[in-house]
């Protein structure tokens, strides 16, 4: 744990941080999965391009476990790009002079919008584990009142990725008048049980250290970074693939010619994870990673139709664009295929695209030409048929 | 971490457990792969069946990661039956009436055999970190030093899943006067990246508990016991596959109808992860665990011969049968493969079988028929050959 010796507590007050601020169920609660009403709670997002006249040509970008609304640009914490700056900008496929492009940092997060590190008015603390336990279609539903507030009834498009996938098919299951086109991307219409054991693991890490003091580390002035930053790093390699982590790293040291017959880094991939451990604790919340890690865990579009995942689309409007990566073994290929055959069920409006990659479930983050190609392709034709101004191919 | 949460240590004084004993390195020390030479260290070992007039009957069984010598019965520490009692036995595939089986306790191990928790001499006090970091290679060398103690020049067959199917590799390719027949099962020649970068985050998740205390927890009357099991969890994990999880737990939930919108064990797999994580803490070491991890990582035969595994094994005089697993993502037969196309180069007497499993790496552990059947033809054949009596088919 060299790499994360030092005490990095993730920025605290995030209400100072660009980009929207919205109060919302201020005239009507949030009514929580879990029976609990939200009142006044903050919701964080950010916009790039121009909502044009008729409020036409919005695209929703969900975004994923440990990604928030910063999507493009550079990132007002970290310093660097967004997650999604191959992908959303001016010219890029998800086309800023064209659409305009919202991403609200999800329900249970830790930038800007309420979560457990956020203050509990009842007991002027941090919530910790008293914030109650959100699930996908409650984010969804803070997302709507986001646009409820913005005065935008139909979005052009929305669009993720993994938990942002999830977000993607419950907008289109819960919400299918508000939605034009959806496009879920390398993500399950359930988690399956290996995706809920590596949670798991990561929760029992984070929970193991003993700075998480039961969840009230921020009270105590600790911080479980250490079960944080070995929770990133298990799930990190499952954002990767066998073949990527042999191209990139394969049994390659780590600036030594022989091994030290120690503990430390000695490989190179070892050195590379204890990294995306160490740099991941400065920016994420212990507790926002054990809630939103629930929710996805919590997530099953099949159960919520009493095992018929084809009734939640049935005579729906929504086009689909779904994609997988071959190389995908968190959310693999058969996964994204079952969501196709429910649509298909249904006789909905859905294109499928498997794209050849190495780079594993993370393909999604990743300048993958052909992926960008089949996006372009699909927001295009919808584009037509909603009758937006063509956008250059 | 709620299973887990009593206080537990492995068994320390291993010295009076059953089973053969023995002090090596008296009168020649063992010069390990680091440099370092070691003398008067016990090594644990236990035997079934009977050693026959002229000593050609002998199985090595090499055991894995967190196994240990008591391969069949029930075991002294645990209570439940050994980890190879499906394959070990009278009258079973590894036939006690006909074979005379000796597994070791290897280097580094937990279990009566000299490794981070025996006392260092020097000092009176744990080993720890002190302890010097050991190879398959060494583990072997050891291995064979219990032979020349037992008088044993030639072992008719050595057999192990795993590391145990590394240290059979080592065995052949180190001592190829020495063995009959090698069955390496479920290993590779060297560990992949992805298995390494696995191994890297158990070690980090126990040297994140505060409780590991920078390898000296013993001294210090403390044990690691939830960063261990949070390594064994998420090693579990990789030991099965995810159709296998799947028919085993999918989503079923442990002993409620709806989830609980909190962060108990909701799910069975949760369930049974917690229980595998607070079983293994009872009966093994934190530091083996790091020490017999870092053997794994460094274990590479093509390295070790310029990058020609075939040179591993030119000339060799063994019969190998390797055997791989279908769903066996750890090791896959893509591994396997590697070996037998690298005995294949080197005219060797080789048979490959690779086993259709939903099992995963675990396959090699479980009662299999089809494995069993390969086992049991491969080693009616060699015994033929040895001109050993003939088994009963």
């Amino acid at each position: 744990m060299t790499d994360a010796e030092s005490k990095i507590a993730p920025r605290s007050d995030t209400s100072t941080l660009p980009g929207g601020h919205v109060t919302l169920g201020t005239d009507r609660p949030l009514r929580l999965d879990c029976g609990v009403e939200m009142r006044d709670f903050a919701v964080a997002y950010q916009t790039y391009g121009t909502l044009n006249a008729d409020k036409s040509n919005a695209i929703v970008v969900c975004h994923a476990l440990t990604g928030d609304q910063y999507v493009s640009g550079i990132h007002p914490v970290t310093g660097r790009e967004g997650w999604w700056d191959a992908l959303v900008g001016p010219g890029k496929t998800l086309d800023t002079d064209h659409y305009f492009i919202l991403c609200a940092n999800i329900l249970g997060g830790c930038m800007g919008t309420i979560g457990p590190k956020e203050t509990n008015p009842a007991t002027g603390k941090p919530w910790g584990l008293d914030f109650p336990v959100i699930t996908v279609g409650d984010m969804v539903r803070a997302q709507v009142m986001v646009l409820d507030h913005l005065g935008i009834e139909q979005v052009f498009a929305v669009i993720g990725g993994s938990l942002g996938g999830m977000q993607v098919l419950e907008w289109a299951a819960s919400y299918p008048e508000r939605v034009f086109a959806a496009i879920p991307i390398a993500c399950a219409a359930h988690q399956s049980a290996q995706n809920i054991a590596f949670h798991e693991v990561g929760r029992q890490s984070i929970m193991a250290d003993p700075e998480w003091c039961g969840g009230a580390y921020q009270s105590q002035g600790k911080n479980p970074h250490r079960g944080l930053a070995v929770a990133r790093m298990t799930a990190h390699i499952t954002y990767l693939s066998e073949p990527a982590l042999h191209r990139k790293f394969g049994r390659r040291l780590q600036d030594r010619d022989v091994v030290t017959f120690g503990f430390d880094a000695d490989f190179q991939v070892e050195s590379y994870l204890r990294h995306q451990g160490s740099t991941f604790v400065e920016r994420f919340d212990a507790n926002s990673y054990l809630y939103i890690t629930r929710a996805m865990d919590y997530f099953d579009l099949e159960e919520k139709h009493k095992g018929v995942l084809a009734d939640a689309f049935r005579d729906t409007p929504v086009r689909f664009c779904v994609v997988s990566f071959t190389s995908d073994w968190l959310y693999p290929t058969a996964e994204c295929r079952r969501i196709v055959h429910a649509l298909n069920g249904v006789a909905a409006n859905v294109s499928f695209a498997e794209i050849i990659s190495d780079n594993g479930h993370d393909s999604f983050l990743l300048d993958e030409p052909e992926f960008h190609k089949v996006l372009r392709g699909f927001l295009i034709g919808a584009a037509e048929h909603r009758g937006l101004p063509r956008v250059s191919p």
